[in-house]
């Protein structure tokens, strides 16, 4: 089958995280069928997932940078399959906030999922990475309270990430989610601020957002998710 | 391809029908490659619709029925494949309170989507249909302020919906939404409540939420949704 580049695949929703649900449900074999670029977090939360090309990395809390095997799960990823027909677009001198938010001004693309896909030269990058967790594992806003933070400057690699309205907050991430990996593959992260130098840039907007759940574990199944709280919380966590 | 019954399907957001867009956006006929049961509306707001077996067939707010042509359109439709090996339980004299708890209280439901079938005799049906709306559209709770009701004793038919997770609320409705066709096909509508006598029920969890967008519609991209008003008004129009 022709892969589908008009849908963008989650396994999993920020909600479960949460609570402190970081047991992997899927393995990255299963995931990667779904598609070749995107992000997530590990098994244990250890780290903060980049899939580029089909292959899965792993950035530690130590910042070191590792492949992932096709065996090892995931608690949360989204992927997709990048559509080779997209042109991209040279961008260079541009901030995180101001690319971002020209995106939404250009067109109209505010109430539809889309990716993110930036290759090339970053000026500045900023990122972080969240430390593995062990169980009983506490909830995230606990196990994110301390996050390792990166930076790098005339730094080349990969951004990929997604926009999601916002009235998916909770199962994704509401707005923009990015994670970076440079192209020595030894730094990377959940990325929270960049200056572009001089790089390509596509935007792949969606039809179809495939949400998958992990209907065979019972701690998802089972937990009473506190929405409010889910909320609050995934502010403080992921922004 | 052979059918998947392990996802559901949504066309279009609960929540864009808040600020009024009724336009439909897809065709019947590409709705029901998706599924062959399910329940949404009409383009226009012009009823209660329901799939059964493939077709699908209308609820105006006159209490007339009638079977939608697959050239008709929807802003918003939910749909599944039945599966075949699901086995049905036999259900009697239970109100609609009760059994939509118990749905829940037996299994480990609450944190998917899944569909719930209901074919038999139902002691009591109260269902009611919204009116069919002209342009300029008002919006939802304007469109549903008055919306007629139906009742009947004894009546053979299929009751076909669905229960969402509350994280997806806005999205879809959050909680259980259901639909009605009795077998007649001269009465149905949205569900407000019944009392089953005798009849077959199947309960369809699913692991898969697959959300399609009107991704062409341009009101739909360029609308600002208000998403504590869009919670407010789900609230008031659909329960």
């Amino acid at each position: 089958m022709a892969h589908d580049s008009t849908r963008v695949y989650q396994h999993g929703t920020l909600a479960l995280l949460v609570p402190g649900l970081f047991t992997g449900t899927q393995s990255v074999h299963d995931l990667l069928q779904h598609g070749d670029f995107g992000i997530g977090t590990a098994h244990g939360l250890a780290g903060e997932l980049i899939v580029l090309d089909g292959q899965a990395y792993l950035v530690a809390g130590t910042g070191d940078v590792r492949p992932v095997k096709t065996t090892e799960t995931v608690p949360f990823a989204t992927v997709h399959f990048q559509d080779a027909a997209l042109t991209s677009q040279t961008i260079s001198g541009i901030t995180k906030m101001a690319l971002e938010q020209q995106l939404l001004n250009q067109a109209p693309l505010k109430n539809l999922f889309f990716a993110v896909k930036i290759t090339g030269q970053f000026k500045k990058m900023h990122t972080r990475a969240v430390e593995a967790q062990v169980e009983p594992y506490p909830n995230l806003t606990a196990a994110t309270r301390v996050q390792p933070e990166f930076t790098a400057d005339m730094v080349e690699g990969t951004l990929v990430g997604y926009y999601a309205p916002a009235l998916y907050q909770g199962a994704a991430v509401a707005g923009y989610h990015v994670h970076f990996l440079n192209t020595a593959h030894d730094f990377g992260g959940h990325v929270l601020d960049y200056e572009v130098a001089d790089a390509q840039l596509t935007v792949q907007p969606f039809e179809t957002f495939e949400q998958h759940f992990p209907n065979q574990n019972a701690a998802f199944l089972e937990t009473d998710f506190d929405l409010h709280a889910v909320n609050a919380d995934i502010e403080e966590a992921e922004h």
